[in-house]
């Protein structure tokens, strides 16, 4: 925070609490932003990461996902990196195509959290995934026309970020077909 | 907060800071869930709403949306009514057609926050919209294949629920029209 009219109202381990000019919000304790990963197999489907979440009690489904430069000595690392480092720890996926999609907010109105997402094909199983310190993810593989119809039938809970991500690599990628 | 593993950490005005065994997070002093609205207008343009977000400093493009039961002696509001009102104050739209999309977390690994997604069709101008209480916001229409490309142009900053509204929306339509 370099910004005079906001002040620190709670310092957490992670995460702390603002207020600027009388409206609230929360922070991560670190400024570089976060990386989601929209990664699809030759067979055209999405690769999605099932983990408990606390702050809601339950389950979710996401995109791969994770901080840049939360890596002791690393603190500088390029986002590109960080999605390739999430990609493999979560999934154990490494991909031949990278895309950089867009970034954006998850929640302006109580957070400045920012996520840049990217698009990752040309999947190659290289690592066991699953996540590290601490993390017990589920990886699921669901054809990109389907994943609403399968969280509907699972009952899942779902990151709205996923969808954000699914309607960004669509879009992008109907644009290189139609361009090509 | 019926949960005795989380205690609050932080009481604010109208965001908290819980503890759940070592998990910080935030949350909103009303238990009642928010709802997010993709307007459809007849001629295919999606209604986004554009406001100043103290959280990043800046104007962010998000879906109308808000907090049902936000009102003094309207705490029971039901998601719908929630959605028509808020969709009449920020765009000044009522709708004839509603569709329920779906629900989600918006980063569910730092706020319990979820939103309720509803597909408006069969727009019509009925009130001045803008906001109330104290809001400002700019109406766009944008054709809804364009809404990425749009955002780009402008060097404007998205709320990614609102491309998650854009997914649920496109793939609703797509299936009615597949199944009709």
């Amino acid at each position: 925070m370099s910004d005079s009219e906001a002040s620190l109202v709670y310092e957490g381990r992670h995460l702390s609490m603002v207020n600027r000019r009388g409206w609230e919000y929360a922070t991560r304790k670190t400024s570089r932003p976060a990386v989601g990963i929209v990664a699809i197999t030759d067979a055209g489907k999405v690769v999605l990461v099932e983990q408990y979440r606390p702050p809601v009690g339950r389950n979710v489904v996401e995109l791969p996902a994770g901080l840049s430069g939360d890596i002791a000595g690393q603190e500088d690392e390029a986002l590109i990196e960080a999605a390739k480092r999430e990609l493999l720890e979560e999934t154990g996926y490494s991909a031949k195509r990278w895309t950089e999609l867009l970034d954006g907010y998850s929640s302006p109105g109580l957070t400045d959290e920012s996520i840049t997402l990217f698009l990752a094909e040309g999947l190659r199983q290289t690592g066991p995934g699953g996540g590290g310190r601490g993390e017990d993810i589920t990886v699921h593989e669901v054809p990109l026309g389907d994943v609403l119809a399968w969280l509907n039938e699972r009952g899942a809970a779902a990151d709205l970020k996923l969808l954000a991500g699914l309607f960004a690599a669509t879009d992008t990628m109907s644009r290189r077909e139609r361009d090509a």
